[in-house]
């Protein structure tokens, strides 16, 4: 098994991963706001109005329980982020090989 | 304590009462589109999403328990629907008195 909880952050490398990770969350937050007016715009009856609500359970559960910026948990964070596009691996550009190869390993699980 | 839970219903009555209640359930279900559609058009910022989570998980709630057709328990909902300005007595006309005896009272607690 990976040894990623062990893993030390330097300071150079916290401003990094700060910023990707406020990036990725902005990105997110402004796709989640598109997508929720959208889909509002098009509400017609009621069953509309369930289905937004069940999308709003779904994505609000994914978002409280990715987006928790805690160094332990940070590799495994930045991989979910990078699979589902809300990161580029380059803009973690500043974190150690070891970090990125990591990140980019479990990000092709 | 009131006896609501055997009351008789003629084929009359119930005709009055599906008819209330499909009225009320309407009139709230419309207000409630209105209501979201004002919401989200004012969208700006995540907290907002979160916001509209809330009241659309409370209002869910509050509607999949309101809104059950038996007869035992129609007395208390149309108390509810007529306390909330849903329905008006008015219109459970064709009602024995005893029954909207019992309706006036329960909505007035």
């Amino acid at each position: 098994m990976m040894q990623v909880n062990e893993i030390e952050w330097s300071e150079a490398e916290k401003e990094v991963a700060k910023a990707a990770f406020d990036t990725a969350y902005q990105r997110e937050i402004k796709a989640l706001i598109d997508e929720v007016r959208k889909q509002s715009s098009a509400i017609v009856e009621i069953d509309d109005i369930w289905r937004l609500h069940d999308f709003l359970s779904a994505r609000r559960h994914n978002i409280d329980g990715k987006y928790d910026y805690e160094y332990s948990g940070l590799i495994f964070i930045f991989a979910s982020l990078v699979k589902e596009g809300w990161l580029h691996l380059n803009e973690l550009d500043g974190l150690n090989t070891n970090k990125l190869t990591k990140i980019a390993a479990i990000a092709r699980i």
